[in-house]
């Protein structure tokens, strides 16, 4: 049984994970035959949205909190995460990896990422093991790893982020993944599309399927 | 396109609706071609649970602003609906509906239920649409109707409690589907059991493709 590690950033699109993006590659992991373990790390969330008006919300949340909710309750501080436990890593999308994993959502190009995250990434890169993105999170692979190619779909400034970074960007439309083979780099762009869920869970499906045969 | 409501109770499965229940509800219904939806009341959750702990935090939440992180924002307060606009209406379950959407939790057979999701349950049942119901909302189902047949998979107290509501209950496992063909209500346990999220996907796929034939 391949053990998938998957990195949640909130639980919401506005402020945290894309729902739909996090339960489909839960289900796509088990529905290959993989397990996973959950991690957040514990730290605030950059803000609460109102997911109706979309407007700021005068409270405060933590990241690994309102992850386990994805999680149903069974979710790691991704202090604990070690790369010798795991076979593969994936991060969902949602713009909590924007906000709260990195500051990709207000720094483009500059952005700093979230020292667990950059750890576990580089962890797994140096033990040759499989790292998936989904939708905004493929910003901050380019932002650590730097020389890798990967896919956010076809929003023209992120791509220009990431090229700045010094990453390659390939368009992708819906479910479409991109590998990088030497960095074993998998990503694919869910709602950074207009998408609906089905795309979502083609996307899910697909990356989650092309990680799992190479393990 | 067949339209389904959706009704949700929060984000979360110890205080809200269960995440993976509604994800898969509202694939499900994309997926068999028909169209959704999302709902809930505009009401304060009963309370917001720390999901790793456990433990109840000193915040309040409100239904409708939660239940929106599921439908990324595109949701309506379930007073605005209006049965002759959907062809079927579903609960997805999770705590929420036992503690939002009624007091299922706390009163058992003595439960009362919020008034709108009555309204919306009565006026689909007088019209001869289709009722749906995940996980725990199947007790609400039979607190506001009565004699209807449900499951809710094999809970001995919950299956007492839909009994002294005057319902009459079939034990179930991973997936089925129980329909009472007069009323038009169709249960399935989900996390009632002791399920993975390929048991959840598969019991929200049959709950939905059974509706959906009979549309």
């Amino acid at each position: 049984m391949k053990k998938f590690a998957v990195v949640l950033a909130g639980s919401g699109v506005f402020d945290g994970a894309e729902i739909h993006e996090a339960t489909f590659t839960l289900y796509s992991i088990m529905k290959y035959g993989g397990t996973y373990q959950c991690f957040a790390p514990d730290i605030p969330q950059y803000h609460v949205i109102n997911h109706i008006s979309g407007e700021e919300m005068d409270e405060s949340r933590n990241v690994l909190i309102e992850s386990a909710r994805i999680a149903r309750g069974n979710i790691k501080d991704l202090k604990e995460f070690i790369a010798d436990d795991y076979d593969a890593i994936i991060f969902p999308g949602g713009f909590g990896a924007a906000k709260n994993l990195s500051t990709v959502a207000f720094d483009g190009p500059e952005a700093s990422v979230n020292p667990e995250v950059e750890r576990a990434v580089k962890e797994m890169l140096e033990k040759g093991k499989p790292i998936g993105a989904l939708c905004i999170a493929p910003a901050f692979i380019a932002k650590i790893i730097g020389d890798v190619t990967v896919t956010i779909g076809q929003d023209k400034e992120t791509i220009e982020a990431i090229e700045k970074m010094g990453a390659l960007h390939e368009e992708t439309n819906h479910g479409e993944v991109i590998i990088d083979e030497d960095k074993l780099v998998f990503t694919t762009p869910c709602y950074m599309l207009d998408a609906t869920i089905l795309d979502i869970a083609e996307g899910a499906d697909n990356i989650v399927k092309e990680m799992i045969e190479r393990l």
